[in-house]
């Protein structure tokens, strides 16, 4: 035992605690995480000892392994607000989170040497989970509405004639990260019957869908899909807290039984047992629905301040979207302009973001960054806009 | 949505809250969960509180990968008390208990086809988890001082014949379940030197080491291993709640390394993080010692309940441990006697329990059982006994 163990205090000091990794004097857009400022730490005290309270020794016992009853049914309403549907209860597990979700389904749903399909760009640290159960991750192009469907058929062909076996699509309809835009009602529907017709189960990444910035985002893919099409994944992370590590996903009432059936939730009883009656105390208040009306007005102004300030500070000529929802600005740099360049010049000037390249398999985004507008307020993210300015103009310069 | 959804209450009532299945007049020892009534229910709630006020919305944020350093410090010298040696922190990973720690070991070092070896008997729920990643899974015999040395021996050599690769063991030297048995030190450290040899990963479940009812149990396999060997899994779920979904699991560090840097965990952060942070408190305040010795003392009490109970109600031809830790009793009926038989003419006098069988991939089991005294009241476990006595003695006259 090193002498640091022996001071509790040092160890503490020694060790992080949390993921976000501070850099003083740096603005840092290059993470999705939300704003510590808005996390709802009263409420979210008081929902824990009102579960305490309710519950007693149920709340600590091995939960229901498809998740506990009262989050299931609240849930089950909610999605038919906010969603094109509401899922019958028997189509709900609640997860470890949306990535929790999503490795649980990838463990029983496929083998390595499988081949799953993403977008390009995508979200890359779904990537990494992909590769980290032995998939072979192909990807599909992207235009502004959403995967291209013609791509897609042809990818779909070339690998049934290899024989080899595409077993699922991961992709984002909504406020899709990183580039923030939104697939259309249409090439919803016809993403929904492609992949019908050709026996691919599309895995939606649907966490975003509750932070939308003017109208609702479209139905989720899930809700316009037969049954066994699409597994939905969503989460707590960004319209509560992340630290919950409470998800959930629906799908067809076979798959959700083999989930709540597998040996990591039989042995374990539900993986969500008691954020999951916590977020339930909070969704029975009513507080939850006031919550993220509030963090829409929040974010919303988180938009307008870093969108506003990158107009500003940036010639026309670079391309820039004005997302309706999510945490993600997605721009682009005129030809000759890197953006690997242009985040060493931004980060000495005390600002930084993530290159295009982190969420393409190709390397071929080498003009395009993300920027998130979800952890710092509208001030800082001006001033963010303006170190960023700032250091493209210097990168022009050079070049 | 139907119409029990409108109806919060009749909801909650309608969809189970927590796994265990409780049955009207059923004293129900199949299941190894902890009494509810030894759940430290006002501690938890508090340490909550504490947990909140202390460190505000770094409770509620993405936690560190590898989970939050506070918990990680601790386990460290606590392991070092209880265990054969002190993990340096960077060996251990916080997981969403020690099936958690399984699933994600299982998926970041195994691919489908590879072949998991087990005892039997052994867990067999971990079975089914080894399963749901696609590994075949082979049965290593088991004596009353755990795997056979032997049997392992051959059954390596079968498979390296075979060009397969045998790519870890999973084994509970520690108050086995089901058995109830200890390995002692001389067939640890020659297990190990074993596996070593073989180039054979050794997965140690070592969930109920802290919950030993005489001497301590010997060192973990962990504890007796060079680095790269053993894996050893560890929980939270028997000595303060199964509720928390909080478990760990020590190795050597470029192991720990890759799981922390895997999809999940980079994506969603520390997957224990909130309660990690909950436990950080109960350790730090002394409560967590203080407790599992009146675990001990109280699961020691039903141990000797239960056994006694038996002692009275079965003839002597019946073979009975009494185990020195851990939750579970294990029976051996005389021959002539099917534990299926006993089963259902106890279940119809009022008490419950798992054939043993159900441990077994081979039903060779079929004269044992397995009793778990942790879940009652030493007056419902004598209670139990004399049941199941009485209907030994019905399936007696019987055959």
């Amino acid at each position: 035992v090193s002498d640091t163990l022996k001071d509790p205090v040092s160890a503490v000091r020694a060790l992080p605690l949390v993921q976000f990794d501070a850099r003083p004097d740096v603005i840092d857009l290059g993470w999705g995480h939300p704003d510590p400022g808005l996390l709802p730490l009263e409420e979210l005290r008081s929902a824990a000892d009102e579960a305490a309270r309710r519950w007693g020794p149920d709340l600590y016992a091995y939960g229901f392994a498809q998740g506990p009853a009262p989050l299931i049914s609240w849930l089950s309403e909610r999605l038919g607000e906010v969603d094109g549907r509401a899922p019958d209860p028997a189509c709900i597990v609640v997860t470890a989170g949306a990535s929790g979700a999503l490795d649980m389904l990838v463990t029983l749903s496929t083998r390595p040497g499988d081949v799953a399909l993403i977008e390009s760009p995508t979200y890359h640290i779904a990537v990494k989970l992909l590769r980290d159960h032995g998939l072979e991750v192909v990807p599909i192009a992207r235009d502004a509405s959403g995967p291209d469907l013609d791509a897609l058929t042809r990818t779909l062909d070339r690998l049934e004639h290899e024989g080899r076996r595409p077993n699922l699509f991961y992709t984002i309809p909504t406020f899709h990260n990183p580039t923030g835009t939104v697939t259309p009602l249409d090439r919803r529907a016809e993403l929904v019957r492609l992949a019908a017709s050709r026996g691919l189960l599309l895995v939606e990444d649907d966490a975003y869908r509750e932070l939308f910035y003017g109208e609702p985002p479209p139905p989720s893919l899930w809700s316009l899909s037969e049954p066994g099409t699409v597994v939905r994944v969503g989460s707590f992370s960004k319209t509560l807290a992340p630290g919950l590590r409470l998800g959930y996903l629906t799908g067809e009432p076979g798959l959700t039984a083999r989930l709540a059936q597998s040996g990591l939730l039989d042995s374990g009883g539900g993986i969500g047992h008691i954020p999951g009656l916590v977020v339930a105390v909070m969704a029975e208040s009513g507080f939850y629905t006031r919550h993220v009306e509030r963090l829409r007005s929040a974010y919303r102004e988180r938009r307008d301040a870093l969108v506003g300030g990158l107009t500003e500070a940036l010639p026309e000529t670079i391309g820039l979207n004005r997302p309706q929802g999510g945490f993600f600005v997605w721009v682009r740099l005129p030809q000759g302009y890197a953006a690997a360049r242009l985040l060493e010049l931004s980060q000495a000037n005390g600002v930084s973001f993530m290159p295009g390249n982190a969420f393409s398999l190709t390397d071929g985004l080498d003009t395009s960054l993300r920027l998130s507008f979800s952890r710092y307020g509208p001030d800082q993210l001006a001033e963010a806009a303006r170190r960023i300015g700032d250091a493209f103009r210097r990168s022009g310069t050079e070049s």
